[in-house]
């Protein structure tokens, strides 16, 4: 019996019908050569033989007292668990992608441990799919995906010895301060920081908070506050129904633009997010005069380099009033530098209480649902570090690897990225019913970046 | 715009998310003898050029100063509504089961006109399926199957030149009093039709309630009561998974049952259905000594015939304590008579009036969710009459045509049962967690088919 933490509960009270609240990823990968026809039907049969699960993916919730806590699951059941599907035909990415939509969109049952994954043939590349879910209650973004890539090996023979992922003893829990895909949710946590932080400890805080508050008032161009975020189709109630698109592009590609622009590949990637967002929002007739505001992940490691571990979450603009991508690119970076310069200039946890502050309005939104059509932010860009080396489940190479997160009232839209060993792995997740044509956006995505190669040429 | 029923009012607040509120049904599909290899993605890419839905297809709920109503959608989304599914190999039943079961536990998005189509492709056989599922609110069991056959015709050709189900002008709305899923909800309607015939229509009623009570009280072996179903396992809260179980068994067996014992079929229904059960429950250890008690259907046609149409529930109890064969259903067609006897001594409204007060502790039950663990019935039985000849879907002949109706807490099982013109198709649905091996049933349903007709031969 382990009671669950402050933020496990509030992620199950926010839990609504439209409003699942847990993650996924979805993994790309190509059979080995002499794979024989009914590969996947061998590989279901392999891994549906599968004895045990080993905590936390055997523990389900339980409540005495009112009280919520994890057990073990007396009667753990396989097949609640992992599940064979197949494409129809013709196959395709897009036939893929629909079902993704559709199966992510399910809850979870809480009779059974919050976890599914599912095994998907039946692309026509002849590439096999694997995708899993698992509760934010019990893991978040980045756990997640550890937890998945634990079972892949970077030798395709020795992948095949490997257990499958709920056969593998868990890592132990990360801090909550890595990223989650709904940023506001670090609020909670920041909150518990700022409590235990007292006042002594909090003053600067405070005073870094003034500052931005009074730099906000005098107009800062790279000052991006809690109430600066312009109305927008993504600030509505969501359906429960969902639109995921993911596509991969070249992490090279990305890093020699940065190069070329002097800043950092995360910047890039806001900018080409910024980008391919204005041209769907101005063929839709819905694009705002002032600049859509993101939760954006920014790295606070003192080094200067990406180093993709210590990061924190702030608010920036993406540049989406602005049409040239060079002005874009360097707005954009003004305002990173500047959240980089207060975030660095705090203590850890002073940071993790700063943050709490910035996102207090949405914390009390996703807890309270009070405004659905109010946000603080426009939408949620996430990062998850992915493996850094080629990886093989199962002798089968990996060729993509997706986040598929979470989306919440009056932030219908989030892009997560995994940066693998050469590629930027986007998973996009939006309200169907509040985004048309979401899939446009991996288009004008790649638009984005060749325009920025272009901008560089001259 | 059009208000809300009480009855569907009732049933959205019913919904929960572990009780979903929607009916399904499964369709067995054999293609044309001459049907190319890409018979179903032609099929359906057909169906998704599909222009247009009519009433109630094309209505959402909608809500105005806490009044509910139905409202033509806006913007009619068909990729929403229609889904082309493949089974995973080696496409037995077994894994279209499985799937139903998976697909029929989602929740429809209340944001878009509720319910949902699917194609499956890729069982061995070469056939295909059609499952549909649509809201209680929208349509009852009777109602979703007249829907689905409404597009079916008696020509292989003539049924490939109808247009898709939700093309098709839906047929009048039919009274509530015909058989519902879940029996209890008929309770809602008759509650209304109490209170309409005011005290004098309904003395008759109180008078024969008070002789039930009497009889009950004096121990009169073939009368059921609002309170006499035994504790058992299909009395538990239950989860949000579902077991779906199906199986067409010859109507010329269960007939020739009915007329060596002198019975009707529908009691030959009741007393493979209890057999099934008590050897089910015997060998989980679990059978109670008393009875169980079902919801199940009557003919309350004045001529002694199975006429299918006029049709109440009442309670039965299922023989489940008689190890006898020949015995059992002796006393389930004594408890069946008295249960006619008593319905047939009502007129019609009177009769909805009985049921209500029958059904009202359930109907509390439903309503309130006080008492998860107690019901005044053990499980449902329930009927919906079928074509009367045989039909083809899109030049496919329809082979099977099986209920997926809903549970509700504390009433994990539910036994529907479709009368086509030479087969019953069952559909069992239950909770997953609650009902270990629930297709064990389906077996046990046959062997007791052949164990009664063994008896008639003695």
């Amino acid at each position: 019996m382990k009671p669950l933490s402050p933020l496990d509960n509030a992620i199950l009270f926010m839990e609504r019908r439209a409003q699942p609240m847990h993650v996924g990823a979805l993994c790309l990968l190509r059979p080995p050569p002499d794979a024989p026809p009914d590969f996947v039907l061998q590989l279901s049969e392999r891994l549906r033989r599968s004895a045990a699960a080993v905590p936390p993916f055997n523990r389900r919730l339980a409540s005495r007292f009112g009280i919520r806590f994890w057990e073990e699951s007396p009667d753990f059941d396989l097949a609640q668990h992992f599940v064979h599907l197949a494409l129809p035909r013709p196959g395709r990415i897009r036939e893929l992608l629909a079902m993704i939509s559709r199966v992510h969109a399910a809850h979870l049952d809480r009779a059974y441990p919050l976890w599914r994954v599912y095994l998907i043939e039946g692309l026509e590349d002849g590439r096999i799919a694997l995708y899993a879910k698992i509760h934010h209650a019990m893991a978040d973004g980045v756990t997640g995906i550890r937890l998945l890539t634990l079972s892949m090996a970077a030798d395709p023979d020795a992948s095949r010895a490997l257990p499958p992922p709920w056969e593998m003893c868990a890592p132990k829990k990360q801090r909550r301060s890595l990223p989650v895909p709904a940023p506001a949710l670090r609020g909670i946590d920041a909150m518990r920081a700022l409590a235990r932080e007292g006042i002594g400890g909090v003053r600067p805080v405070l005073a870094r908070m003034a500052q931005t508050l009074r730099d906000q008032r005098a107009g800062h161009p790279d000052c991006v506050g809690s109430l600066q975020a312009p109305p927008s189709i993504f600030n509505q109630p969501i359906s429960s129904s969902r639109r995921f698109a993911a596509q991969s592009y070249s992490a090279a590609r990305i890093k020699a633009i940065a190069r070329r622009f002097d800043t950092t590949s995360n910047d890039v990637v806001l900018a080409i997010c910024g980008a391919a967002l204005r041209r769907y929002l101005l063929e839709l007739g819905r694009l705002p005069e002032r600049p859509l505001i993101a939760a954006v992940p920014v790295s606070t490691s003192r080094q200067e380099r990406d180093s993709g571990n210590e990061i924190a979450f702030a608010l920036s603009h993406l540049g989406t009033h602005i049409a040239d991508p060079r002005k874009r690119l360097r707005a954009i970076k003004a305002c990173m530098d500047y959240n980089k310069s207060v975030l660095r200039s705090l203590a850890p946890a002073q940071l993790l209480a700063y943050e709490g502050l910035m996102f207090a309005p949405g914390v009390f939104n996703l807890l309270t649902g009070v405004s659905r059509r109010r946000s603080i932010v426009n939408l949620v860009i996430s990062y998850v570090p992915g493996p850094r080396r080629r990886l093989y489940w199962q002798g089968c190479e990996l060729e993509g690897l997706y986040p598929v997160s979470l989306i919440v009232d009056s932030v219908a839209l989030n892009i997560t990225l995994v940066a693998r060993h050469d590629a930027l792995d986007f998973g996009l997740l939006g309200c169907r019913k509040t985004l048309p044509h979401l899939q446009r956006l991996l288009e004008f995505l790649g638009d984005s970046i060749a325009e920025l190669e272009a901008a560089g040429q001259t």
